[in-house]
């Protein structure tokens, strides 16, 4: 359900619980992030007043190197248990996955509270619910935000917007303003430089919000001492000329959420009558998702089906796909390995990046980047010439931010622990006062309560929420080690069948090991780990003596992997079976 | 033992077998890149000219993400096999392990050919083997490089040097001189910026060399478009200047290949007054090393163990230690984790990464400094102030060395494949005849003869041998293909114990499972896989037909597999495992 009426300017919450009358309690505004100030990604924040809370983002983290397997990590919300129904709305700031794609995981748990979005931010929610379970995004129940005007009054929170830059179309600036401080939070941002169409965006009229005014600045460009930034206008100018010029087919790699990019280039291949071919599962679907809301204009003249690209000369045709981050299996990859059906690149094609290394991708890029130079003389990426503008600050930006709005607290967010702290630095260089600065951890609670803020000594659970394939949360700590183990030596399992009567092994152990030697070639190892098992079984069941089988696998455990270490200096996990017979 | 006798104008090979008449074969002069074309690390190249062969370099690369568990890569030798009477010397350009790592393990398999190399590069080997095996430094067969003006002669093949600049003292650069050209190959190199000593290292007199010059030009900074490098001297006084005015311990991560770099910051130490502990075991090992060979004078007052750092005020103490990459057990790590028994960092200490960010460890060091920023209010690094400088060049600088120098072959190597492609791309923007500028791969044979060059059609095996604990080359594409697969979803082994008469399973299969789920969690999935283990199983042995043993194995792989990712959505290794009773 769409709850298009509640779009007024006093809307009241639908699923609010009949008024109770309120105690009174003196704990302020508090501020929770859950997630989004120790890493890049899993943003989500609880802004709670009285019996009043207010969510902003729900995002999800991409797995650290020291997680395999795991699919992705979600916020802990153990902290709303309970309170689920004290809270008034899910705010969204924009549809990049770090800021949604826990949304529809976390909803159904918290009673679907109202999702308050721009169109595109609905729209790829929706999309990503139906791909969890068809006809699930019906249960969403969404307010749109039809303008930055819009005002909505959710308990004693009242919400509302500016426009802010970022590398998504849809993407919003919230304020959040309570009896104890106005809280406004661009959520991703970038300082717009591009003043073509007229008015380059500017924030100095926040600085007229009711005080205390506390700036939540997502600071992930603190260490960026770039001086100039390239602008938009700029790098279409440098796409532009590639694409006129390059004597083979153009392949653009971007992010498929590069929605105004990908319609920029469609406005200009039909311009100079090229057509163009989209690839990949994501860019189909977010392109066609954005011609929808009416985004992007689709000339039937101007795109062609890839199966069609060969039906054309080649300096006709421009494809624009996803992989730019050498996903293995998106398509640019697998140009390279040969396994795409139709298409073929070849010497004097352009491959152009127009796409940011992603931090943890970087050898994954490099290894895309090698395959592409093989098999083509002109790869263009950042470091050849700018094809790519970042969504993203840059420290003199972050500076500009606070000089236009005039926060009387500042809050870095939504970055790596050590962005924060130099984001804190660059104010606190701008003589902004220490006292009022807050670098936060996840599951801190700051409180602000008669002007003043307070960090409380509780510290709520953010513990990491792994999600692989159907589990969500049932993998910890335990699971991930033992992953970690085999990945490194692999394992050793060892079946011995025991008499019970005479306490003597019955044949040869069976031993199954993967990962560890190949096994062919170490036939006198296994031989003599046999003999050694053996052994130890026989040492240990001897003599009619009450037989202690845990004690027995134990031995098997340390006997064995003490000796393929000797041998090896290999540490397979060794996991004995006894079988008693 | 060290050939001190070797070091003569007309050096004979001492190994060299009886010399038997040559036959002469048009084969000219081979270049065989064994490793370093396409990956940084791995460095090895063959220079083969009729019967002589001289190698440049024997490098590790280290493993890629989809290499669990693999210590480390060395070059593929197979080419040389059955040509190792030929191999009149292996000259070393430098210590650092991308270029003489893989030595003492690729030595003893071409009995011992003799190494040329200078002081630091030969006591860098010397201890590597030592360490591998006690004793095993002897049967090194070393001409040491004692100047460049050194000259030897192997064969055909006449050797000479020049200086340049890296990152590790002892870098020299090598001349090959052969009938059929000269090859000049700096190694690794940075140009030199720092006249503070008077003089600046050019090039220009290699120009002189007989043609046609080869040049093989180390290219890792053939994007890197900055305009100005800093230099040796802003970069010690950035240090200087943070050393100086620390309010609390100075703590300087580093490379511990950068002797010179800690003999100046011991140098400046004794100047100011403050004590310095060394830390890390190879950090301890080098400097130990240099200061046998007189690079660095060790002040004894200046000088302090790292456990009586305590005894001192802490704005008199500065530490220089390993772990600047991150690396989890080294020290930077473990002052984090709590676990160094003699540093504890406080908020007014000074941390300082004096180091480069190594490809592939972006995200440990992102963590890394993510600790430290916790710590400590003085956590600095290449984004907030220039106090590191690279080892390596840029695009500027390989046009000037390629200007200097006036090579008549341009040939890019050490590095990945498309920073090689760049670097041919600045050849051809100077004018660079694009016949003259080769751009190969590992395994390539290129082949000089009458002044022309020619890229034969073969390729030399240069697949990865992997080093894992004691096994060199034992590990294949099986092992870690398994390795990954149990990384991911873990195994799930199944052991059944059916009775051979009757075919009736007997009691409850056995299950071992790691890295899968949460076993306790998950009884009612293992009660469920039981029950279809057994029916597999019985409804194959009954009626007493023959009973197929690999078949039903097979069953339950598949069932047990089919179900498990029906029920999670994760595939686990499933290892069936029958013993018939």
């Amino acid at each position: 359900m769409e709850s298009e009426l509640l779009k007024t300017q006093t809307t009241q919450q639908p699923n609010q619980q009949p008024q109770k009358p309120r105690v009174h309690r003196t704990s302020g505004l508090r501020i929770i992030p859950l997630g989004g100030m120790e890493e890049v990604g899993r943003n989500m924040t609880v802004f709670e007043y009285e019996r009043d809370i207010v969510i902003l983002d729900m995002g999800i983290q991409f797995p650290e190197e020291d997680m395999p397997g795991i699919d992705y990590i979600i916020p802990n919300i153990s902290y709303l248990r309970g309170k689920e129904k004290n809270i008034r709305a899910v705010i969204l700031s924009h549809g990049h996955l770090d800021h949604v794609g826990a949304a529809p995981l976390l909803l159904p748990k918290l009673g679907y509270p109202p999702v308050i979005a721009r169109d595109l931010t609905v729209a790829i929610i929706k999309r990503r619910m139906e791909e969890l379970e068809k006809n699930s995004s019906k249960r969403l129940d969404v307010i749109k935000i039809n303008s930055v005007n819009d005002r909505f009054n959710l308990g004693k929170f009242k919400i509302g917007f500016f426009n802010i830059e970022h590398s998504i179309v849809d993407a919003v600036g919230v304020i959040i303003n309570t009896p104890q401080g106005t809280i406004i939070h661009p959520g991703d941002w970038t300082m717009d430089t591009d003043n073509s169409n007229g008015q380059v965006l500017t924030y100095h009229h926040l600085a007229n919000l009711p005080k205390p005014k506390i700036l939540m600045l997502e600071s992930l460009g603190a260490t960026n001492n770039a001086k100039e930034v390239i602008s938009e206008k700029e790098m279409y100018s440098n796409l532009e000329k590639l694409i006129k010029e390059a004597k083979g087919k153009v392949i653009i790699g971007t992010f498929s959420s590069q929605i105004k990019r990908v319609g920029h280039l469609l406005e200009y291949a039909k311009q100079i009558g090229k057509k163009v071919a989209l690839d990949g599962y994501s860019m189909k679907i977010n392109v066609e998702i954005a011609k929808e809301l009416g985004y992007i204009k689709i000339d039937q003249e101007t795109i062609i089906p890839v199966n069609k690209i060969r039906d054309y000369p080649d300096e006709k045709v421009m494809v624009i796909c996803t992989g730019a981050q050498g996903e293995g299996n998106a398509v640019l990859s697998r140009i390279i390995n040969g396994s795409h059906k139709f298409i073929k690149i070849r010497k004097n094609d352009t491959v152009i990046f127009s796409s940011s290394v992603i931090p943890g991708n970087e050898r994954a890029i490099q290894k895309l980047k090698d395959g592409l130079y093989r098999r083509c003389d002109n790869v263009i990426h950042n470091d050849i010439m700018d094809v790519h503008t970042s969504g993203h600050s840059t420290a003199n930006s972050i500076k500009e931010m606070i000089r236009q709005i005039q926060p009387d607290f500042f809050l870095p967010v939504y970055a790596n622990h050590y962005f924060l702290k130099e984001a804190a630095k660059l104010a606190l260089g701008m003589g902004f006062d220490p006292s009022k600065i807050f670098v936060l951890d996840n599951g801190s609670t700051l409180e602000f309560y008669n002007k003043t803020a307070k960090l409380l000594n509780k510290r709520v659970d953010t513990g990491y929420i792994f999600v692989d394939g159907l589990g969500v949360g049932d993998i910890g700590e335990v699971v991930l080690r033992d992953r970690q183990t085999l990945s490194q030596d692999g394992m050793f399992v060892i079946v011995v069948a025991v008499d019970r009567m005479t306490g003597k092994v019955k044949g040869s152990p069976d031993i199954i090991s993967r990962g560890f030697v190949y096994l062919r070639e170490s036939q006198e190892l296994l031989k003599e780990t046999r003999k050694r098992v053996i052994g130890i079984v026989e040492k240990n069941t001897g003599e009619k003596k009450a037989i202690n089988w845990t004690y027995i696998k134990d031995q098997i455990r340390n006997g064995v992997g003490e000796f393929l270490f000797q041998k090896t200096e290999r540490r397979p996990m060794v996991l004995p079976v006894v079988l008693e017979i």
